[in-house]
């Protein structure tokens, strides 16, 4: 393991919407993507659960062009189901059962885009309260600057995602430089709601642009805590299991 | 007076961007330009003093160009006032011994940007906390929807802006219709930091960014609520004061 206070000056940072992504520079940065309401939480669930790879994808299109692969086959818009996909973005889509050795192509509004516009990263992590001990712990030991990416909604800022990088920053902050003036933000939210996030969420748009689709326990489900240890990673166009060795090799 | 209470569904939101300014409908929106520390606390405070008009621009090379017809030029960089001018964007250069009775052509780093981002909105007004009560007041008196920009920092979130957009849906919220995310945020931010915002600041990147500066009186003005009256609003390229009897034709 590197001494890693020689590091001090590692630079954590939250960008609230892709669309502000190009103010920074990410080609030295680990990135974590973030869209905890659904699509980060189920494609964590689902690499915890043995899936061999989420390919994100931008188009509907795009995802019905694996149909003939054997590929499960994932689209979501606008918080439901595309009408002839069999899955979307519930994490109870992605149970072993379902998941163990299968490939996946996903394609939802807000996460799986976000994912494509950072092919330029150092690297490129999927996050969510599942995995959040994990991830924050494999973070501690990279030497890189981090930035925290709120996939948001349809580009705008939402609360959902915010209060997830803000649980980040409120765990890996002692180990970076002074943080931005958004991860400050972000740390403040969530301290004010993290003991009792669903209802604090109960006033997003979020939660009233899904209400009439009862998605209640999915909510509920991606609002805990270290359900899952595995680290989903970028890997060209694939989203696959962080191996162990990796955290060697750039611990 | 309009009957306001047949406008349940107005709506407020808070742009935490000028660089997200696209994702809005804003050409039937009134839009509330923050930059508090300090270009809309000085165009405020200018109004109130009497400038005749303040016209902002986006280049210090434009800025120059009217050097010839009178105006007073102000330009700000990075914080600090632009070589070879008199003026930048503290308030104390817009005092009334100053401003009665001049123009000013005025360019700073983020908030105539974002000024000249909104040319197509229904209207274009100028806030901070020494305006806050009147303009408040004001806006709950129109018919059209509010969307409050904040400047930020070269396109980056802030916290002082957000802090100011809070205070506003702190004061309106109960007569527009469900807030957006980036609202109740900015509400929760503001509500967790007025008992002391300059200590709330002391933590973020502007305070830090600036300190060198030694800008702690100008801090300390701009974080006062309702100083002034006046409503700066822009007219065609021109920021001046709103008259009464448009209160009147508007409301």
């Amino acid at each position: 393991m590197p001494d890693i206070s020689l590091n001090r000056q590692r630079k954590l940072e939250v960008c609230f919407s892709p669309a502000l992504l190009p103010l920074y520079q990410i080609s030295e940065s680990i990135v974590v993507v973030i869209d905890v309401l659904r699509a980060t939480s189920s494609i964590c669930y689902g690499i915890e659960n043995g899936a061999v790879e989420i390919i994100p994808v931008g188009s509907i299109d795009e995802c019905k062009s694996f149909s003939n692969n054997g590929h499960l086959l994932a689209a979501e818009r606008d918080g439901a189901v595309v009408n002839g996909f069999h899955f979307g973005n519930s994490p109870f889509h992605y149970t072993r059962d379902k998941v163990e050795g299968r490939k996946i192509v996903l394609t939802t509004t807000n996460g799986t885009q976000a994912i494509r516009q950072c092919a330029n990263a150092y690297k490129v992590v999927i996050g969510s309260f599942l995995n959040l001990s994990s991830l924050c712990n494999w973070l501690s030991e990279q030497e890189q600057d981090v930035l925290l990416l709120c996939s948001g909604w349809k580009n705008k800022f939402n609360l959902e995602d915010t209060l997830f990088a803000g649980a980040m920053v409120n765990r890996l902050k002692g180990q970076y430089g002074s943080l931005c003036d958004a991860s400050i933000a972000a740390e403040n939210m969530y301290i004010s709601a993290k003991d009792d996030m669903r209802e604090f969420l109960r006033r997003s748009s979020h939660s009233q642009r899904l209400a009439h689709l009862h998605i209640e326990a999915d909510i509920l489900f991606c609002l805990q805590e270290d359900q899952t240890i595995s680290i989903p990673v970028l890997d060209g166009n694939r989203i696959v299991r962080l191996q162990p060795e990796e955290v060697k090799v750039f611990g």
